[in-house]
């Protein structure tokens, strides 16, 4: 793991690893906001947010646009944020669409060829990365959260279902909720995971809450949306997530938003509100 | 005036324009925070702070990455912030350097050619800018405050001393604040104002202040200055400034801050600072 830079930001840092990951196998890099409470001698554990971004971003996005430190040190909340995909794999076409292949790894692992190589987010995420926040960093194991927005947002809502045991709250901005239903959600899963729709359902946030046997997360899930998203007539359907929910008895809090848009200025006026959400559920 | 976007956030909207500026003689964009307190109808005038971004910085870095707007909605406080120099002007040269032409206009009037046709940043700031910010955009013509990052930092004591009618409170972050006697400033002032070093004692914040017969500022201008800043040494002379103060009676804040860089990691720390201190002064 190789530290690429390090800032002082409220109190605490601010960092860029790259390193070799093994489930891609190719090098990756991500951020951590280490809040002041991790960075004394003999500190204890801190919890932790991972955030998933969307479609063209990177690993330093969150940490740049999102204003998600300073309370973050406040509340002594670890901050973890990967990249969106696997870069400079070489596959033919990996860079021709901005919402495929290149910055759009949708947060799972691809079945099909050329992409099962090397498009394997979501082995890195619920294994590598968080293995490396966990033990060479000092994140708490079992006080950490999932956010994310749009693709992220979607990765967010599928990972923390599939795998309840890494992530114990999980909160989403303007989500792709129901992927398998919307333009880039097909794209996606068309080509990474090809056209069985029954796999689909095992990445698609609204079929698998639409079929969890109890709530996953009791102590509720925390979605904002903006009316003035561009995308979300077409793209998010979180009335569908919604509806799922409401099936699955999964306490949401779904919030319609006037005036925001998909952007990070709608992001970071209501970041503080994620953060308070997790800080609660990992300290329950 | 071209409203090229706006976002909601915090309450109030962020939005970009583009104008064609006659101090420049080319198209111009600028970016405005306006706080909620503004939006409403019949809404009186409010207090604003104009923000001068570094070297290589455009319009949209401080929107980006300072995260002032969340403190702003609250105090009721809009907030400008130009481009850094001229762009499209096709002069010779223009690019080939990162601390001198397009993305480094230094906040002055250049008098030597060929810069001194399109190189009009303090008029344009002064003028033009102050003009349509306090006619077509809501601001308090009475209660302007001006503060600034790097290059900007320099603009922000420069401009503030040149046109106190304009300015009633000042601060910056990390500024270049002897540029006279600095790499940045030498090669900036040779090639806009010649090689006339009294010309340039007229745009160098710590001259002007050695020169001032009584505090420009009485209430106090606040500085923050990172001592992990790989900056500070050869480029920024703070305590040149300081000094000059003193000589003045000019009450300073300088605060030196362990462990922060030259970036905005360093200003989003410290931008809630700066923000109550323009709102206090501009209130008083």
């Amino acid at each position: 793991m190789e530290l690429i830079s390090e800032h002082g930001c409220h109190g605490g840092v601010q960092r860029f690893y790259r390193h070799d990951a093994e489930t891609i196998g190719l090098p990756m890099r991500f951020s951590v906001f280490l809040p002041p409470q991790a960075l004394a001698a003999g500190a204890p554990r801190v919890p932790a947010l991972f955030y998933l971004a969307g479609l063209t971003c990177t690993e330093e996005t969150f940490a740049i646009k999102a204003g998600a430190q300073r309370l973050a040190a406040e509340l002594g909340l670890m901050l973890v944020a990967p990249d969106t995909s696997p870069r400079g794999a070489g596959v033919p076409g990996e860079a021709d669409s901005w919402d495929f292949g290149v910055g759009a790894g949708f947060y799972l692992d691809a079945s099909e060829a050329p992409w099962s190589r090397h498009w394997r987010m979501e082995s890195y995420i619920v294994d590598e990365l968080f293995a490396l926040a966990t033990t060479v960093l000092p994140a708490d194991r079992e006080r950490v959260g999932l956010c994310g927005h749009s693709m992220g947002g979607h990765g967010a809502l599928v990972l923390a279902q599939r795998h309840p045991q890494r992530f114990r709250s999980v909160s989403a901005f303007a989500p792709i909720a129901a992927p398998s239903r919307c333009p880039w959600g097909e794209k996606a899963f068309t080509g990474y995971l090809g056209a069985d729709r029954a796999r689909w359902a095992r990445h698609d946030a609204s079929a698998l809450m639409q079929a969890q046997p109890a709530a996953p997360f009791p102590l509720g899930i925390l979605v904002d949306q903006g009316l003035a998203d561009r995308f979300l007539a077409e793209q998010l359907h979180p009335e569908a997530f919604e509806a799922a929910c409401a099936a699955a008895g999964q306490p949401l809090t779904l919030r319609r938003h006037a005036g925001y848009d998909h952007g990070y200025y709608f992001i970071e006026t209501f970041i503080d509100d994620h953060l308070r959400h997790h800080a609660a559920q990992l300290a329950a």
